[in-house]
């Protein structure tokens, strides 16, 4: 092996050249240059290189969820590499300090060069977001209309084809509602466990009631809160119920999803169940992670510039402060905990159940 | 020297059998001891201790401040004890990763037995809070209701008295507020001052203007704002709008320590300003981290419980989310940057300015 | 539930009167009260505190691998704990920074009132050096004469009792060895794979020999290291040679374990042994971070006392250094890279050893 | 302002289609895309555009340090651009986890493809070491002959240039030899200094004799040491045998040079001192950083290979082990605790010598 391998040169390989004389400061342009533009270029390009790596991954993701079947192997060559882009975004959340390190007045020194660029133009970025499944319907006001009109027209019509396409959420759901294991013959798992669950909420209630600690309205707010949790839990095995919910934007994944990830979230400990929960928990911690970069970038925006008006023309402050919260895809994963129960109160799977199980899976994997 | 020291085990020094003996957990009261258990109270105990430390610091900090000159010396010590805090925080920030690996069933199997107890019964962490200068006033309508009646008389007490004295964010309002290098005679600083940020303004209009890239909308949006911006900046020079301003919330430092704030943050690279700037920023770090800690315990709890109650009888989560924003002492440091300028814009310092800078501080050291 | 539950106060559950009151500075004993020595004792007492906590998923861990057969629910279960582990040392390693905003000057205005105190008696971090596996013929020289008499009797004793029983590497290498998939009749597994094997060394020596940018002393050395590694890797089909790398300490896992562990690593996307591998690397990674411990707490020691002696009596900076490297228990899982192969030119396994091998785990969890 | 601008679109900006083409795969040259090889070329070229940015900033702090005279508003300057510069190397530290998400065989699928390249062909990385001062005469036997060799004509030359400038070093060594606050007209600081060192190392040999809890071993090592360091400290006042330590490598800065550093350290807290002490502690913290950054590259380089060689030709791993403490330029810098006094025990410093200290940093400032 290695035989017939032509020599490399480190410099050569990495293509130094072309990637070290890409970083090119508008401010000569127009007086002497700003010590920071050059601090200000290569941290955004190397935010561009890591997109360019998540992409490289989710496509292959998204590759995999679009198979039929999800042998074992592949699920986890899926948790390996969602794993890979956690610990990318974990240093993509890091870097923010590293722009932190530029004076707002460093930073006023060539902002008005920059006139109209916007990072509302990173394609790469959007098309993490179209991927993910952060579809139009789903981004807020202000950024519906503005999401196009901000891009070239070969950009716009690039993302309004991807957005064409199914979504990762979209592949993901199939994966979770096509799972066999919800159709149990003679076994009564769901009615049992929303026995347990209404058990659980009946405690609840009983215990806000004897807080002595909580005011009147702290109390009224608690048991309206279990309340609306018992309708939802409800909602889950009612299709029109689940229909309503979900027109409403309060769930995001479709009933049989739903409740496959619920199975698979109190399950978790079953051998069977490890790597499908290893993969619903990271896609919600692509999210969360989503979350703390729009924050910490919007909180350094703030002390960059205050409430003044960024190159872009517009007070990126605001809103990235807004989309931090309304930008959840896998939003269902991250807030399964409310309808978990205490082992003590699960009911218990049957062998045949687990064999039915062991037997999907490993079939799966021949 | 070190002749007459009894000599120290070091076992006993940290006093190792009550420190390691004061884990109990309650599970085993009531059947099987819930593993987890033990992690819960560590997690929560090392939080205490941290909170020990860092209101030995900020106590300190608090002294200096009392102090009718603030020394160089003494500005220096506050600057390095404040970033021990900081880097403190820094931690408490990273150990919610430690709590996270519970899961929702290991919490789930011993949250009954703890009831009605509450974070919110940390009387160290509202000390903290007091002291750094959040008052009932300042906290949102749901958490002044129940602020108190979770507490026993005692502690009850202690706070309430906490609350009447001066806190932290007086201490340095009143610090800014004497600072002599707003009086300049037959310099016309302020007025200079002004005509360049309202230039800085108009040039920002008139950008938003030309900015064919953002929608109808976006415009009147951005547009609205630099009027806003106009409106606050003309009101720090005129006691009676600022005054306004403050009684709505908008700002919070008194009128002469917001002048100073923002001439300190314009002339940061003065040697005679480094000091004050970096006690100035620290300050609203020490926000900006506890933030970011309320936001990822937010973010925990509803990983551990969804939309369940705690043990303290409420949903922690969305109560947590919102206290992530509302609770800022000195957010006014924080948005500084809205009045900053580029350098080139901005009023030179008069040689006579600078000798009575430098002599105000020297003659502090004295 | 939740019935028949005594009210819980926050305070007494944490038992915060005896955690808060266990903080006694010793330099008000002799004079002021140096500001620090609060800091010192707190972050020694939060270490303590995270080390009981380890030592409670150690312990755990311990009983799981003491099981004559260890089933798939188990050995999630001591991946979950072991990861717990990591996140606690994490944190740790972090702390360090804590303890950095201390100046030299500051900690020497108390050094003198803690002699001979030492962290070298935290009876808890020796203990748990001891569970890992670290005896004594492992540690080096000069702590083996001084593990012992720093200590009172009673603390002596307790670990002398605790070096006379097995170790948690003692249970591993007895998993391990007890794995049943290296006995396949007719499947010339091991004698394919070293064929593999020396093929890759063939093919690295020529590569070596064509490599022009390397000096003669270079390819010697390297040619020389590829020889070792043929001769360490023949070595592991050959008990007696075997038992001589052992003896020199060269390796420290019995052959049996030693090839287990490769066969894990090489084969580790088998489903069926996703939980053995996460396993192994997660005890190799406890070692990583308790080396990262060392190395930064000997960094930070020579910050703060340069050459000078500690409480102990002792430069604890050198020793810390070369305890760093030497103190590796797991250290065989590291190194495993060196026999891996790639995908390509691995045998591949017929269906009745993944059968043979799915038997044995699925059988295991019945 | 911002008028003739003209308008900037982001992509165009940042040159993404420059940058984002530049990876080019190896693998498929030879056979399949091994998924991981753009994994591997990213990551190595995120890290060359930091080293970019950090030379970048060492450039202009070298450029400071050349100046006659370096103001108190240059030295803000180099303290807030080396702290910049620590902000990315605690990023590139972080990165090392990125690479990791490799795994030894998915690295195998493409290593013999880049033979014989090799992390020692970075240009920027040797240019970063040697613009510390880093010469060839501190770099490790094994490095001095093969530092060179593997590179291009073209690279070689532009290195061997470099190294005969001097380094930034050789500049700091400069600026703290010509400070004037060594020669104080009858002030006798040196020798009250002196004799306060040797009563503190006397009293630390008499804690040694008298601590029963040190074997005899111990205490003689522990003696021996203190000899030692009484001896280099003596040293320091006296030209012939100072030179004699420089000569061994036990030192590196000159005389002069490393008194000014010791007096900085031990007045930190005066005023006049802050700056200065920030710089020397900054740049011990980029040595200190860069020794991490070595060690985790070693681990991360053992993890993948064991003791395999790497694309270079070479077992990378133990010469990396080797650099990471040998490498160190600012050694002094990290060491002065050594000679670190409590403040009780230091001489006070009379007001003319802090007059003559304030006079010199302020008349630097006109």
């Amino acid at each position: 092996m290695a035989k017939n391998v032509e020599p490399v040169y480190y410099g050569d390989y990495l293509q130094l050249e072309q990637l070290l004389g890409a970083q090119q400061p508008h401010s000569p342009r127009y007086g002497d240059e700003a010590h920071e533009e050059t601090l200000f270029i290569i941290v955004h390009q190397v935010y561009e290189l890591w997109f360019k790596q998540v992409l490289h991954e989710l496509r292959s993701i998204y590759g995999l969820f679009a198979q039929p079947q999800l042998a074992d192997e592949s699920l986890a060559l899926v948790g390996h590499r969602l794993r890979r882009v956690l610990t990318i975004q974990e240093l993509m959340n890091q870097q923010v300090q590293v722009i932190e390190t530029m004076t707002p007045q460093e930073f006023l020194a060539f902002r008005d060069y920059l006139v109209p660029a916007s990072g509302f133009q990173s394609i790469q970025f959007k098309e993490l977001e179209i991927l993910l499944g952060l579809n139009r319907q789903r981004r807020i006001a202000f950024d519906q209309q503005s999401f196009y009109n901000r891009l070239n027209d070969h950009d716009r019509a690039y993302l309004e084809n991807l957005e064409a396409q199914p979504s990762l959420f979209d592949r993901v759901d199939d994966w979770l509602a096509r799972m066999p294991f919800l159709r149990f013959q003679d076994f009564s798992f769901w009615s049992l466990y929303q026995q347990a669950v209404n058990d659980m909420l009946d405690a609840d209630s009983e215990t806000v009631r004897n807080n002595a600690t909580l005011t009147d309205a702290e109390q009224q707010q608690e048991l309206k809160g279990i309340a609306e949790t018992r309708e939802n839990f409800a909602a889950l095995f009612d299709q029109q119920r689940y229909q309503q919910l979900r027109d409403s934007g309060a769930v995001q994944l479709s009933q049989p999803a739903m409740l496959s990830a619920l199975f698979i979230s109190l399950y978790r400990e079953e051998p069977v169940f490890h790597l499908p929960f290893q993969v619903i928990t990271s896609l919600a911690e692509v999210d969360e992670k989503l979350t703390i970069w729009r924050y910490k970038h919007a909180m350094m925006v703030q002390r960059m510039l205050g409430s003044k008006i960024g190159t872009g023309g517009s007070s990126g402050h605001d809103y990235l402060r807004k989309t931090t919260e309304s930008n959840r895809v896998f939003k269902d994963f991250f807030s399964m905990a409310t309808y978990l129960l205490p082992k003590s109160a699960m009911p218990v799977l049957p062998q045949q159940v687990k064999r039915a199980l062991g037997f999907y899976f490993s079939h799966q994997t021949q």
